[in-house]
């Protein structure tokens, strides 16, 4: 058996004092609509880490812009959307567009790094719910009060927003597959905040539909959220290759909701890379050990590297789990 | 058998007419710490929803003050600790004090409660970890991260952190108890940020401990959290009577993970009170099919009536409650 594959959300970023010396120099978005500075940035973590497959530097909100709903980032206050969707005529001002034209540059990233990279490289966008969440708060948000009030209060207009979003995404996730991407990840990173009831009527069907768009892609298709202990077997359903467990639910308990004939991804929590050594290494046995010897895990975090992370811990995670995993 | 019995967390507050306009004479602090405002602003909800318990109006944050941590509420952004703690020596700092002395206008609003209110009175303070993670955090935070590296880096100081709570927070139930409160809430709001292992590390033995020192006191102890569905057995072992299961656990599974011979609160999505009444009311249904006739089951929703919640709804909750679960 291969040592199990290991990588990192959020591998490249603030964390890295590569990555701070280029933000001095470029503002986030830039970064991101720059494919050469896009490749740098994606580049930086293969090279330190050693770590078995890059992920495209590029940011969930993306395609908010093409949709019709510009943002940019306030200073120190995450992402801001101009003019945040609320009524049924902004949603039906909404337009879908083509990735090839209008997203192009992320096109262009990705098969420039194809060029570049001797290991995976992992495309990705936001699910239809975290997406729809940003594009209705209008920004991050605690409760997600008013995405949730649309939903319970207009549901024809939720659906038609999160089918729009679905359509969008999965057209954007085949254009990376055609440009070089050799797997994908869907983030639905604050769907964690329904139950199981809503994500149900308000989700399920949507992120099926973008599954089923990407029906015969030929890569490896994988399904993230975070503080979904309680919805792992309907991400299941919904659709994907590997399962992304966050660091609340225990390994082997999240498999075992996901079920069998799926992979897994996680999940040590992102804060033990903060801890003295010996306490970090025994953390990630425990990950591993929850394995049980079944085959199909992936080793990442259970949410993204934090800033302030130490480098060279990460990289003693990379080293430990390839060590550990490794048939002799 | 009797109704179901019903009150809701943060019963008082933005959303009553009544008491902005009582904010709009006096801040959040004063309210506090004004005895006769205290009871004011407890009894609104009593009058208007006809609930079946009241909870003391007062704030998680007023131990801090006394034990050496002074704060204010920032307009429009939460509680800020002026100096949030991060040494041993900060910890160190931090005195125990007499609640008979330092928080005696909270005692004083009880005992003036217990000669106005016919429906029982509740009284709470916060957990160990929550109350720390203001403490330490400086504030609300997202992602707890100062919290858990003081954990990780420096565990002798957080247990010495956390065991001072535990005392202080007992001593301050106690005198809550002795005041008159009929019931106890422990409120460990943010524990659902750690997985179970960090749980019974940095947290289960100062809630035993806190709940050890409320032995004998006489009154239910309702212990609650948010996103503790992978807690809810860790929680049960900390202590309390009645365990509190939020809205992305399913009632019955939360019961079930609690295990037998303790009761359970809970857990209506706070966001289906905007719900069309249709909507709201097969949502409650839901929760009680889900107690599928077993003793025990306190109503409420699964965290706090948000901002804008219209007052009708929580009241038709109330009714809905009673009517479905009287005896004939």
């Amino acid at each position: 058996m291969d040592a199990t594959p290991v990588w990192f959300m959020r591998q490249a970023g603030r964390y890295m004092a590569e990555y701070r010396a280029l933000r001095e120099k470029h503002d986030l978005l830039t970064l991101c609509r720059t494919p050469d500075l896009a490749v740098e940035v994606t580049l930086q973590p293969i090279r330190a880490l050693g770590v078995d497959a890059a992920i495209l530097f590029s940011d969930l909100l993306l395609p908010l812009e093409p949709l019709g709903l510009p943002f940019h980032f306030a200073a120190g206050e995450g992402p801001v959307v101009d003019r945040p969707l609320r009524t049924r005529a902004d949603v039906d001002a909404l337009r879908r567009f083509e990735p090839r034209e209008s997203l192009g540059y992320v096109l262009e990233a990705i098969r420039l790094l194809r060029r570049e990279l001797s290991v995976p490289l992992i495309g990705f966008a936001g699910a239809p719910f975290t997406l729809a969440s940003y594009a209705i708060e209008g920004g991050h948000s605690s409760h997600f009060t008013i995405t949730k009030r649309l939903m319970y209060e207009d549901p024809d207009t939720w659906h038609r927003l999160a089918a729009l979003l679905a359509e969008v995404v999965s057209d954007y996730l085949r254009a990376q597959v055609d440009a070089g991407a050799q797997a994908l990840q869907l983030f639905d990173s604050w769907v964690g905040a329904l139950d199981a009831g809503d994500y149900r009527e308000f989700v399920l069907p949507h992120v099926q539909a973008l599954f089923a768009g990407l029906r015969g892609c030929g890569v490896p298709l994988i399904h993230f959220g975070t503080g979904t202990g309680h919805l792992l077997a309907l991400q299941r359903e919904a659709g994907g290759d590997v399962i992304g467990v966050d660091w609340r639910t225990p390994l082997d308990e999240g498999w075992a909701r996901a079920g069998d004939g799926v992979a897994v991804q996680g999940n040590l929590e992102p804060h033990a890379l903060f801890a003295p050594r010996e306490r970090l290494l025994a953390r990630v046995d425990d990950v591993l050990a929850r394995v049980r010897g079944r085959v199909g895990h992936v080793f990442n975090l259970g949410h993204g590297i934090l800033p302030g992370t130490p480098v060279e811990q990460v990289r003693a995670v990379v080293e430990h789990v390839h060590a550990s995993t490794a048939s002799a």
